[in-house]
């Protein structure tokens, strides 16, 4: 498999750590998302969104968007699960992944700072409010889904990581990176995010461990 | 089963079709998002993130987010599906949905609204330039998915609806709606939107047909 990634992106990190979780090796291509490699013709062609990732398998068409990469990869792949085997958990494990990736992701990604600043006109300290209003909104509601449900466990739902995990990951991930926020207000986020950093799967594919990473990063 | 519906609420228009499509019904209730019964503590309890939908099936804990739900309402009812059944196919239909519902849909929220007018001060011609700029860069982005693709057919992929339908006509249904914008540049989302809105799934379903809408929408 070729993966197309960029080192600050929280949608590509997801599939890292699933691509690592279930063993699966994949070649990095990086692009440079700030330069607007996304916008080449040859991308394009690969991603009519030119967004990141992109996971290649094969001869197969693209596969674009993390969340249903992650759901072809658990199909395709199914051990170690990411996803637990009874319905009402799995529907409670989609929904915490789709609060932080459809909830507060959409509002700090690269095209959406370019039309705040550009658009917009917004100064840094009202752009850096706003993303720090949608990632601490995000924060919070996973936090009320996770705060005194017997479900939640080490991890976001019982002993073993799930895409849940992975997403809240890459979501706290991203707003300590972009906005030096750390969750220590939210007691279990912060505990369940320190519990999967102690894994190989989520540390090693961590955004400045990537080849594209600036060295001072 | 139980729905906590807003007729404009175009995640709760999803959840609707699929449920019309595989043939349930659900008991409504409607929340005045504009007014915040979303806020009230009982309705909290159920959704942490005090948004809707929230489906609600038997003694089971609560069900959000509206993709989350798909998934749930899939795998329980699998007749007729709402996913094809090949693995390539399945990850191309959760990825248009994804585009729409992860890259428009959370720009044109009540609460994002709601920070664009009170926290940026933006005056209306902004903001409805705002919503049509992220309506319109979802539609580009299906429009490019879905256009000289073998595997598009009379719907989204092949000759029977997707959750990849579902989520393009409740998309154009809000462009319509907030923006009056209609997908007239788009000749094969509008095409697949005319083919869906005959089904009495989509139509029955629609917006403006909800016990919450005002007579005048």
């Amino acid at each position: 498999m070729k993966l197309f990634s960029y080192w600050r992106s929280q949608a590509t990190y997801r599939v890292r750590i699933a691509l690592a979780i279930k063993g699966l090796d994949a070649e990095l291509t990086t692009l440079d998302l700030l330069k607007g490699d996304q916008f080449a013709q040859h991308y394009r062609a690969l991603n009519p969104e030119m967004v990141v990732p992109t996971l290649i398998d094969g001869d197969h068409p693209p596969l674009t968007q993390s969340l249903a990469i992650l759901e072809f990869l658990e199909e395709q792949y199914p051990d170690p699960p990411l996803l637990p085997s009874e319905p009402y958990g799995r529907a409670r494990v989609r929904a915490i992944a789709q609060v932080v990736a459809m909830d507060a992701h959409p509002f700090i990604v690269p095209r959406v700072r370019k039309y705040l600043e550009q658009e917009l006109k917004l100064d840094e300290a009202t752009r850096t409010k706003w993303l720090t209003h949608w990632l601490e909104t995000g924060t919070r509601a996973v936090e009320g889904m996770l705060a005194h449900e017997p479900r939640t466990g080490r991890f976001c739902h019982g002993d073993r990581p799930t895409i849940a995990d992975l997403c809240l990951v890459a979501h706290l991930t991203s707003a300590q990176m972009l906005c030096g926020v750390k969750p220590d207000a939210y007691p279990t986020a912060a505990r369940i995010f320190t519990t999967c950093m102690q894994l190989d799967a989520f540390a090693k594919t961590h955004p400045r461990k990537q080849p594209d990473a600036p060295a001072a990063a």
